[in-house]
């Protein structure tokens, strides 16, 4: 007989600070370790790095895994789904606790090793091992986690698919059914279903978009939507601007081919474009052409600004960060006038991202809109689709997985009732086989 | 010297019956008689074919064209620029009264003798005369009627240009800038911008979605969207249900390329997908595979619907009307049990269509819709995308065409707002060279 | 030892057909038996007076109460609250099913007992027992019923306490704290604090506006709005129409008064304002001047309206029905041009009424304005203030009643969530002290 | 003849930098200079006290005078309506350019000159005269300029009537028709009606709230709400905090009679409360009671925040300005944990302010009320009504005034499109009778 608990850390009540903990018997893995960044956001002067997680848990922006001290086991691994900060974030301020590898794809690890060495308080010493998706990993001599692939809005994305003696516990958080990536590989299907034969206990995924009906756009309608947006108009000649999210790195790659068809230098500006697409290329996820250029310090940023204004606008498509109005970001220190890029009439900003639904970043993302559109620019917005699985997604995942146990994660309780309700369509009930879990809470489920 | 009129007489202050005349010294043309279907549907039990065209302005659902009785001239030419009711569905009501030929694209025409044959209370007897996308027509000594390509959706959409001796009006209303359309060509650009060179007096261009930011996406992004959703599942055995506009034949023939793809024979249902399908296929627009079958009458359509029990849903794709829950239509009747189309769980009901932005339309959907998931049914809503040029189409439209004077039309004030700004982006100035017209109101411009 | 059972029957999932159990070991008080209209008006020339209670549940209209039957024990009462049809409208379909006797406070037995005359399926002959706000009623040994008095939008409100050996369980639905309403008491708070010292098991609350910060104001502010809306004006000559819920007794009765102040007579109009005011009036709950005047049947109705067309509009005013854009009610048969009454140019329709958040309700209700303002009405929305207690309202019962035990109904899942949220900055814990029910579900709770 | 001109200076296109100018043949009276926060807001770092107009009219900030050069006439009087920002917040900044008085209600006066003294870049020398409501001033020998008594969210606000040799023109612009204020007198109907008779050309007003059906709550229903909040609860201990506009002084006014009703000595805190309601008291528009605290300064605000944290919170009931999340002020600075005061589990926070619909507000507030609910306050929202007239009150002053032409001003091209329906609706035909102006533009009426 195998004990499974489902502990419910951070990400149960509202989007962001993502951490569950599975325990089998007294053997526990985690999952994620997010970071939320709007209960940051709403206090001004807050250096992150160098505040103590305590604290960051009383601010609501890590998850509080003081609670961990109660589950009777021990953690025996780290796992992280993706790159993302509301996944990897929390990483540099809670990993150290526990005596315990983390275990992510390729991809993810390097983004979890830059994060480690930017942060300033607490020394993170666990090992850091990669795993490919489709691969599996022995943890203790019960469980073994397997690696499924994935689509979502950044590279390497993967289920956990954790194996116990009595079937799996399959952790499907930040998703998106997607037929024709344009980067990387179509999600596992056939692996999918295996796991729904083979028998899943329980599955933990998240609500986020199980609200919105239908099924997620695929990236490849971003991609055409973006190539009509910079190469079908009438004013080819006109400045242009990009700005998408750099750790987007599908997204990123198209916008590079977009500027070699449009006869443009493609130029990659923000430290994070840098870092993120850095080192996506340098692991070989994508290629970049010769002429790309990318710069992301602010004295390289404002000179290749300078040197684009001197060669003309049209011969540049800069891409860069800034697309949700954060302070001190490229575009935004443009619409300030503080770089030498000047904006004028009929200069075309494309926002090849959403608007987070956040009151900080709307009002942020509005100061933004409203300078670059005094100073003439015709804007563009959300050029871009969603990285998460909709709701007939989720009806597809829950009948191909079949499991015995729904945990919906990663949202508000009012998105969780979204993700309930499909559930109860596909025949789940509420407290037997359908479970609404509250930060703090442990689920306990026993199989033979 | 020529003097020009505008006279706005509906749809200036409304969405829907659609009506201009320009007037050229004494001649006028008028463009468009459209109906405004949501005054129809306020009233229960209203028969539009058997009403007076003087009891159907008091309603507001046609343009109060009394007023042209002011009005210094004589009508010349009545001018259709496309098939949509809000463009032609007041033909039968009101052509009659003037002695002038209605002049329109080919399937345009066929829709409106269409139109005609329907009506119960007044015979029309205007010469109908068709002209391609292209053509010119000269309709006196000093007026020319040309017609130029664009896109829209439905076929055959056409800007109108009146040239006079003093230049031109351009009347540009319902378009959209779709350089990847799916049936049809691009949009003339070419002639746009000859057109701006040689001098335009006057746009008169539709407001609807001026105040959608960015450009409209191509009717290729709702192509790939609806085939993802109808090809990208792991449930390919299910019944779907797709439903669309029926004058929307591009989507119409995505739809049916796509059975073909599923291994799906495709069956189109409801009397107006016969009428405006057929009438496509008649005048070679379309071509059909050997398999699809078309059924309008309620008879044998509830025949078909029998055979698809029969044989299995998983063989056909039934394409029907219904989208917006119109009483009486195909799907309609299928949420209410009346056909012998059973709706089990899973089955899917595809809205390549959006909700009409109307109570009573919201009202009819929302009925729809909820008898159709307590059946069980899966909801794909809007996959869809808007055949209305959004701001910066307008923008680029505007500086193509460079007109001394802009009229926003096809729209409320509000509507009329957004194009406003966004022409005053563009160096126009309201009062002077840009003209906010109400219903009834005639602009007057002097030209050397 | 107690064993209690709260089983929700319906009204957990939705709003409106009301219907809860409690068990006290095996006896079994049900409370509330309510009809969901907007489930009925999704379907055409539907007559409920004439429909098995199967057909009912299956359009979800009705509760499923058949779910009873796998209950251990013996119904001994049907408790009603108040006179909503949300809280009695199912109680001719099934309240025949159970051999218990009907409890209601002195006015909702009226009402019940009209309900009972106008079905034309059933027979119901249960016992109707009338007990007033303040008393007690033994109903088995161990369960004694007591209504406590509160304020809702229909007078002759109370919550239900069912006190076992173990406490009392607690069932406050439809209520407000108005502390100065203009009909009726103060809900009586000292009971409602003792009951908290007593020992409260537990609470079943409803959700409705648990999600509206603040408190709910007191019918006082929306008697005074209306005050100024009709004797704050320049224009007092002018045509007047007041129409507000016939069942609202406490505003019939300001509008009543102010009529008075005005020198108008007040004529009320329509068969259910005729019913619910008529039986209030009987009852002795409110006075009326002598010159009021009360039609119920469209025949005097339409003289009524003669009349007053004939006497001159600004010597009445005319309180009527209709405000949700019902089909045939009096209002919208004004709007229609089916009375004598002409709507004129500045006369105005008084809507001391929300629109019921439903697309079927908007849709009415906009086609309704739609005509009246087209005949030069001018509208005064909203004149009205909710029924339903506010989010802190529920802070402070919770607060004196200390329940073991919360739950939720009388909502979507959503408000359940918003009602959660408040419950668990009061310490509440999900799946501990707060639970989230579902229809069909029950919850076990032991006591000693 | 007399020509009239009317000259759209600021807040035509926008809510904010209000100013008018009305030209009377060959001399100009101006109406109000108001500052437009919102746009200073989106700037980090921006001093306005030490900043020149011409940057500030380049933000947008202030309104664009430099038209007025184009004017051809004198300036001979600047006239402010009322004390609010938008109304005389560029006084500072541009009244030093013309060598005319400047003219208003005695508050208003004061508040005009607190402006001045904290102007750091010009001197402003203009004369300062104050003109009671009801009273008028000669200007010309053909201008006299009358102030009418009205209403609106600041004492000592008025209409202004410019009377020429052919009739008035009436600038009413923020005002509501309120029957029942809580301070000062009733709007004066009669002689808005006697000038109806006497002849108005023209009638520029505020289309601010246009929008909104039916009428304007009177401040007696935010005063009753207000009470009921305080007064009307079962936890009378808790601490309270009330933030509301400090230039409300109606508002403020009645919230210092509850604190006495409640047995708690009102502590009003804030710079602005202390030299808004220190104003007021100080004329004698005003009486306090002799317990009440005022206190401007940081340090004794906090001293005053420590008396009441030692001597228990119950026993007072601060008011403070920070509704709108503002940075420093000392709402926000008690959620940030600044000051001695705590906010404990069940404290209310009473909100007697809306939510300035803005982003940077909205996310300011957010911000504000997320740190308030994490330490357990109680949130009461929107306990308020608006200063400003509804459409119902537009159309009974338009029926009242009966002008010859009408404009609408104080508002975006949307809230314009508002009025003019309305206005339509009364008869006005837009282009003729009813002006649609854009910042910058002048309207020419010539009258016999």
């Amino acid at each position: 007989m195998t004990e499974i608990g489902i502990i419910a850390v951070g990400g149960y009540n509202e989007m962001g600070r993502n951490m569950t903990a599975i325990r089998v018997n007294e053997d526990i893995i985690i999952i994620d370790m997010g970071i939320r960044l709007d209960r940051v956001q709403i206090h001004e002067d807050v250096d992150t790095d160098r505040m103590h997680s305590l604290e960051l848990i009383e601010m609501g922006a890590i998850p509080d895994d003081t609670i961990m001290n109660e589950v009777n086991g021990n953690v025996r691994a780290i796992v992280c789904t993706h790159g993302h900060l509301d996944h990897i974030g929390a990483i540099p301020k809670l990993a150290h606790r526990y005596a315990a590898p983390i275990i992510a794809t390729p991809y993810t690890t390097a983004l979890i090793k830059h994060q480690i060495d930017s942060e300033r308080k607490f020394g993170v010493k666990n090992n850091i091992v990669a795993l490919k998706a489709g691969e599996t990993l022995e943890i203790t001599k019960d469980i073994t986690i397997e690696f499924i692939n994935t689509q979502h809005s950044i590279i390497d994305t993967v289920f956990v698919a954790i194996h116990t003696p009595s079937g799996a516990v399959v952790y499907a958080c930040d998703f998106k059914f997607d037929r024709t990536p344009t980067l990387g590989e179509v999600p596992d299907f056939d692996r999918l279903k295996e796991l729904g034969k083979e028998g899943v206990i329980a599955l933990i995924t998240e609500s986020t978009n199980a609200g919105r009906n239908g099924k997620t756009p695929s990236e490849l309608i971003a991609h055409m939507m973006l190539k009509d947006v910079l190469l079908g108009t009438e004013e080819s000649a006109v400045g242009m601007i990009v700005t998408t999210f750099a750790s987007h790195i599908a997204r990123v790659n198209s916008i590079v081919q977009f500027a070699q068809e449009m006869g443009r230098i493609p130029v990659l500006l923000g430290r994070s474009m840098e870092r993120y697409v850095g080192t996506a290329y340098q692991l070989g996820y994508i290629d970049l052409p010769e002429n790309v250029e990318i710069y992301g310090s602010r004295r390289d940023i404002d000179n290749a600004l300078k040197k684009i204004m001197e060669a003309g606008k049209d011969k540049y498509l800069p891409v860069m960060t800034g697309h949700q109005g954060e302070p001190g970001a490229v575009l935004g220190r443009i619409a300030n006038g503080e770089t030498p890029f000047k904006v004028e009439t009929g200069d075309r900003i494309i926002f090849s991202a959403n608007v987070i639904p956040n009151p900080m970043t709307q009002a942020n993302r509005y100061a933004l809109e409203t300078k670059l559109k005094m100073k003439g620019a015709r804007i563009y917005d959300n050029v871009h689709v969603s990285g998460h699985a909709y709701r007939e997604d989720h009806w597809e995942l829950l009948r191909m997985l079949k499991p015995e146990h729904v945990i919906p994660a990663h949202g508000t309780i009012q998105m969780h009732s979204e993700y309930i309700q499909m559930a109860e369509d596909a025949g789940y009930s509420l407290g037997d086989t359908l479970h609404l879990l509250r930060n703090g809470e442990e689920l306990y489920i026993e199989e033979d």
